[in-house]
């Protein structure tokens, strides 16, 4: 036997004396709910005794191929005995036998996604023994057949429909409407029924352990069912769902869970008994309020499930046989806060009146609620500013900052429904996960439309805009899910009436039947159903979100922190530039000039890159000059006295034209229909002139600094429009614009050498043709591994440096991003060759690469201005990687995305290592 | 003035007391010619007085502008005042004046192409002093009108051809045959004819410091020529064809050229006057003999123009008025051997009996002339055999690997000529260079027929597969530039009578016509011309070559070096690795196993790809794994006892498919032309199945280790066809098979470890089959970014490592090569952007990457075994650094660069920074 403790008791001794082993610091190795549980138990609260099993034994046990390591099962063995000690009673004994929860609790929560099985320890005997202790022969067959029902799904892999089809027929003989009315006989007979489709649908070959007479037989030996049970939770944590689960949610894959086995509080007997899950405060928009649902005479996979219709759980203090726990319960949310300095989330049982904690965690949350409980809980002095911006996960902060309806659109209300994830969203109705999936694969967006949902559709949550769903509350399934991933949800529409075989749904009260393709629209901020597309528009910041943002740059704005976590934005038009102003952006970091070129100008650049005649070319250039100079003064008008990064064209020209093939199935075509030669001559001449310009591999083709030596007139022309549009705001309106030049793609100082000399001429001439001064930074794009490693020799004639992760990315990895995409990264985030996609998540090589090139930067120019404006730019995680390892000064992002990055930077801040 | 001494003298004074400044070891001061004068001076060897103005000079003036530097005038004119005082002459004297040449002279040989003054100082004054002091009109009036000549020509940019054109009409009229036969008064009215031909073509405009009572004249002031000639040469350095020149022979642009000014020494003074060229040694086959050139009664420029055909130097003794300097040149020979240790090439000038040395330098020779003179020099004890290995060109030995005829081929001569550079070559004949470029640049191969060859034909020779000319000898242009590139050259082809004009060629003595398009066959070896295509067949190493490569080999590979210095070969077939087997090669450090799916075996490849049916992918799959064990069996026989590193499959699958835009323009033209549905459905099949797997960037997409991914069967197949062939060679024949596998384009540590553990699987798999013990090692091809900055990672589940530097280059510079070869490159190196083409010599940005990459992996494993397997493994600039700064252990290259390679390898060590 090794060393290593892989059993944790807690709970009290058959004394009342507290024998908890763990606490909440342990949550790696106890999961978060065994961590919690024994921290409850520390404080004092009532949790029924029990033990928790280790996650570092779930990964031995599933690394040696599903084998358990040595000693592990004379140690469970051993607790179990404690366990029956303290309680007084024993598994199986039939007389008052014990029965026990088998729960997973891994380090974070992943609600729905792993296995638990109730009511273990009971068999014919211990039935007997239970109703002999109870008198309550309806409340024990009841249970037994919970737990034959669920250990044959959960732990046997049965077909849980085989369940709930008996039970469905009982209902009909019966005569009646639910399960709590069918007889303990009825529930006695089901017993015998369940044990029967258990025989008939386990296999033998696998189970050899489970025959009795050369049978099999649902197992009557608590030991065998609980070693099966635990068994079971381990190898959850490997099925599919929990896997998408984790690489949705970032949580790695050696974690493991912990089990919990834990002695039965019943919620199942009879009208002073419930069971419920509740907040400290409202999740969804943080008010200070409790917040919850629970059920009467119900075990709690009915709350969890969303398939009982719950009542909210202020109503409790209105039953009278529940009224004191209900008291019991205010008085523990207070206790939880005041411990946790957190919103807490709680799963309980009321036994006969008594009230027992099953779990408590710190709670999920909308953005929206965070916000408010952070704010709340720095003015109740629970909590400082800094740990409230530190609480708020940026990327959620998304949600908030997704399309809400049109306030001024018309729409008629086709359905309510809960309010259960803010934001807005527009798409096709789907009815399957799989149809939603491969809808979005052909690129259109979807409605996920379900019944309710369960952990087999994360998958076409994912994939959809929203979720619909017409059962289940706030803490359904669906709810729980949307609001963490932060898609718009609307759920227990009950007038949505699905035929999901049919592929429709009738609206209840209506004559309107929804069809998959149709159009609707849900807003989960308001829960509220529309059929058709109803106009989307993008939220202010106000409110919450404006005071965590103020505090957040309070904190990354601070005079004397070691560097600036500045945040700009990359916008290519005055609107966005206004836009993100709005949204606190600092300075314009990339102005995509070639985005300037699309629409009706299109036209312009093609007759500059086809014309063969000098005077042609030279008119679209002038034109280009004159659009080009229009755009940068509304955009340095917009941004008077901000810094905006103007980035030289960049793409390669090719993308400006037609495509080849089309031009020259479109001359087959002609040809074949015997145009005239007049006809083709100039279709061929063009085909010719763009298939000269055709490349294999265009992302490593003439783009970027090299159009710049191969067609000189387009920078200069660039430059010229920049510089003349600052001279002519300082000239004619006295403003103060502040454009950069950023030489892209550069790999060679000598490019940047070549390229600074040439713009600072035309912007001598530029200053010298108006009369007034001009200082306008010509800086690098580094987007290249090569700039990378030569970034001091590059710096020797660069005002400042700005990353494009994009490229540099795709040049680090040798990975075409679009083919990537499309073609093989799928395959490799499933088989774990990358953790997170590296176009998203900045990868550790690329972020040692920047790190790399500011060091050698700086050891040149020591004050060179470094940012970044790849998508990293907007990730919270790489943001964090961006400032406190590579040490750049700035962010750049997309207008939507720079209050996210205030927040992360401000997190950086926080999170920066103490020199 | 600045401190600089810009101006050195050389010879003595006039005690005839050597006053000589420099020295043979200030080259880059003073250039090759000014560093050699001044060292033949100190060795007493007999040099006209002179001095040599500083390459430093040169740059100083040009990067100002063409402006002087201060001072330096100043410094000019006191050397000549000096060398006045010194030669006892003044410049323009009427009595006895001072005639100088003003020669151009670098740090590195660059023939004929930079300017060249002779006879300045003559003026119509100092003409008549000159006849007063010499009795020669004949000989002052030459010179007269050959210094105008060349003055307009070189110095005032005036047409040469105006002045052969008057020379012409002057034999015409005289009635004479040559030059020499003019009289002295045709010669005096020549030169008042060259004087009219200068006023009518210089342009006063330009030149208004030689304005002469309103017009003007050629200058008479001899401080006016010299400072022009001296600005003139500075000015060639500049000239596009020294620059072309500079760029083929990877010599820097910043050096400049110095300029010498030295008294003349007239060959053409009478019959007992001479000049020549000479070499101690056969430049051709480095036989022990004299080698080279002279003409009586003439200048130099006309022995190296190759405009009048020499005598060999041998027969100077014959010549009695020239038979002391025969003599005292034989004297001089040896001298310089036993000074310079190596084999020289010198200009002299005889004048009136008295030798005058002009010039000496290492000479340059053939490759085979480099190892037979490096060899002799070690048996005569001058140098020891390092120092034999050191002075062989790597990159010149190409010309000894290049064909030759083969030996069997039945063929007839068409002329004969010079076989003045080695090596055979077909061609089409081409008369123009500019015809060259433009045939090349379709894909046709050329040979470059002219009468002779000059500078500006400099890009027509680098396009041509080979040089045909039919006046000049071995030391003309034509010959002496075709040696230095490794061009096959036949030279004074005299029965080839050019008309290039008419674009045709008549064969003396035949009815034979070449036109523009006739493929011809030269063999430079032998000097022999062929109509129509001599097969050529590729050389073994033997001889001289087999001499030095061994030595080499005990330098690279003795024992106690610091590492080895490894030399494989790329070889994807048994014939190259029979090849490269003879050539040395010690294994095959890269089999490109996709390249076995070429030719017929593409229909195999294709049906895998394109086959929704199981059935016949399986079928496809299993086809190839026979042919490939072929293969294999065939390969690893063939080498046996040696390592052959296999690499999987690498490119994109879509390479082995048809274009889509060619099958879908064929679609249409069959729709157009009314095909039935049945015929076309399955090309549109086809078409969708095609464009599925097109990709944007392939050379970033889906290949490599990234296939085996997504079609895992792929390299199981690979992996099971290089261990059943082993184990069948094994088992069956006893021998010793070694194969490796390496995965390519690998990026990621988690890639190597999931494909190593598969490939692994797969050698147990097999080895268990042919039960035999198979031990292949699976390595890493390091050829991205990504792979190098964490080669640590990759390096603990990889056997070995490679360098891919060609794929490492590109994505390390973001170049795809076939994109900036065709688009851009040429524009990069032509504005200096890059000083050389990366694809070709390793970047040291990519060197750095490899370095880093080699010592991360020593870091995890010392021993850890890296080499490089992309091009530069053939590169001699690139194999030092791989070796000398990266450290690895071996480079493979293709088989004909192995001899080059290894012997790259040797000088590598040798140049070892010592420890």
């Amino acid at each position: 036997m090794s060393d290593t403790k892989r059993v944790y008791r807690f709970g009290s001794d058959a004394n009342g004396v507290d024998v908890t082993e763990g606490a909440s610091s342990m949550k790696y190795m106890l999961g978060g709910k065994g961590a919690n549980l024994a921290e409850m138990c520390r404080i004092g609260l009532p949790v029924p005794g029990g033990y928790t099993i280790t996650c570092q034994t779930c990964m031995e046990y599933a690394d040696a191929g599903n084998v358990w390591p040595a000693g592990a099962l004379d140690e469970i063995e051993a607790a179990t005995r404690d366990l029956e000690e303290r309680m007084g009673k024993r598994l199986g004994d039939a007389r008052d036998p014990l029965l026990v929860s088998v729960r997973s609790g891994a380090p974070f929560s992943m609600p729905g996604m792993m296995d638990t099985v109730l009511n273990l320890g009971l068999n014919d005997a211990s039935a007997q023994g239970l109703i002999a202790q109870t008198g309550d022969p309806h409340f024990v067959w009841d249970s037994y057949r919970r737990f034959i029902q669920m250990f044959s799904d959960v732990v046997m892999g049965v077909d849980a429909e085989l369940f709930e089809n008996a039970l469905t027929d009982k209902r009909l003989i019966a005569g009646v409407r639910t399960d709590a009315e069918l007889s303990a006989d009825d529930l006695h007979e089901l017993v015998e029924e369940f044990k029967g489709i258990f025989r008939a649908n386990v296999s033998a070959a696998e189970h050899p352990e489970l025959i009795v007479d050369g049978a099999i037989a649902f197992p009557q030996d608590p030991a065998v069912q609980l070693k099966l049970a635990i068994e079971a939770v381990f190898g959850s944590w490997m099925n599919e769902r929990a896997c998408i689960y984790r690489k949705a949610n970032d949580i790695p894959d050696d974690l493991g869970t912990a089990v919990n086995v834990q002695a039965m509080a019943y919620g199942n007997k009879g009208e002073s008994s419930a069971t419920g899950v509740a907040f400290t405060r409202n999740p969804a928009n943080g008010a200070r309020e409790r917040y919850g649902d629970f059920l009467v005479n119900a075990q709690g996979e009915d709350v969890v499930a969303g398939i009982r219709n719950t009542e909210p759980i202020q109503k409790m203090g209105e039953y009278p046989a529940l009224a004191q726990a209900a008291a019991d319960l205010e008085r523990i949310f207070q206790i939880l806060e005041g411990h946790f300095h957190d919103m807490c989330d709680i799963e309980f049982t009321i036994e006969q009146g008594k009230l027992w904690m099953l779990q408590t965690r710190v709670g999920k949350r909308t953005a929206q609620a965070a916000l408010r409980i952070a704010i709340d809980m720095v003015e109740e002095g629970l909590i400082d500013r800094a740990e409230a911006v530190r609480r708020i996960d940026p990327a959620q902060l998304d949600q908030l900052l997704h399309p809400q309806f049109d306030a001024s659109a018309d729409f008629e209300v086709l359905a309510r429904g809960l309010n259960a994830s803010p934001g807005a969203a527009v798409g096709e109705v789907v009815f399957s996960s799989d149809d939603a999936v491969a809808a979005v694969a052909e690129g259109r967006k979807v409605i996920l439309v379900r019944w309710e949902t369960n952990p087999d559709d994360l998958k076409g949550m994912v994939a959809a805009e929203g979720i619909l769903t017409s059962h289940g509350g706030k803490t359904s399934h669906a709810a729980v899910i949307a609001r963490g991933m932060g898609a718009p949800c609307v759920c227990g529409a009950e007038a949505i009436q699905i035929d999901a075989a049919a592929k429709e749904a009738r609206v209840a009260g209506t004559d309107i039947v929804l069809r998959e393709g149709d159009v609707i629209s849900i807003d989960g901020t308001e829960g509220i159903v529309v059929a058709g597309a109803v106009p989307l528009v993008s939220v202010e910041l106000t409110g919450d979100l404006e005071t965590i943002l103020s505090w957040a740059d309070e904190i990354r704005l601070r005079p004397g922190n070691t560097h600036p976590y500045h945040v700009r934005v990359n916008a290519d038009n005055p609107e966005d530039a206004e836009r993100a102003l709005g949204f606190g952006a600092e300075a314009i970091g990339l102005c995509r000039t070639e985005h300037m070129f699309l629409g009706e100008r299109k036209n312009i650049i093609q007759t500059f890159i086809l014309s063969d005649d000098p005077a042609v070319r030279e008119q679209a250039l002038s034109d280009l000059l004159a659009v080009q100079t229009g755009d940068f003064l509304k955009m340095f008008r917009t941004m008077d006295g901000r810094d905006v990064v103007v980035r030289l064209i960049d793409p390669p020209l090719h993308e400006f034209l037609d495509a080849p093939r089309e031009l020259e199935v479109d001359i087959a075509r002609r040809e074949a229909a015997g145009a005239p030669e007049a006809e083709l001559a100039p279709l061929r001449a063009r085909l010719r002139r763009i298939d000269g310009m055709a490349e294999m591999n265009p992302m490593l083709g003439l783009r970027g600094v090299r159009l710049s030596f191969v067609f000189p007139e387009l920078p200069l022309m660039q430059v010229r429009a920049v510089a003349s549009a600052a001279a002519t705001l300082i000239r004619d309106e006295g403003l103060d614009p502040r454009p950069e030049v950023m030489v892209p793609l550069v790999a060679l100082a000598t490019e940047q050498v070549q390229m600074r000399a040439v713009c600072e001429q035309v912007i001598a001439e530029v200053a010298a043709e108006f009369g007034v001064a001009l200082d306008i930074p010509v800086g690098t794009m580094l987007e290249l591994p090569r700039a990378c490693l030569t970034a001091d020799e590059i710096a020797r004639s660069a005002d400042f440096l700005c990353f494009g992760t994009n490229d540099l990315t795709q040049t680090t990895f040798g990975f075409s991003r679009d083919d990537a995409e499309s073609k093989f990264m799928p395959v490799y985030l499933h088989r774990k060759l990358v953790e997170k996609n590296p176009f998203e998540t900045i990868d550790k090589a690329v972020l040692e690469l920047v790190r790399m090139a500011v060091e050698k930067a700086r050891s040149v120019k020591p004050a060179m201005h470094c940012g970044v404006c790849g998508e990293h730019g907007g990730d919270p995680a790489s943001i964090r990687g961006l400032f406190n390892t590579a040490g750049v000064d700035y962010v750049s992002c997309s207008p939507y995305r720079v209050p996210i990055a205030r927040l992360a930077a401000a997190q950086a801040k926080l999170a920066e290592p103490v020199r």
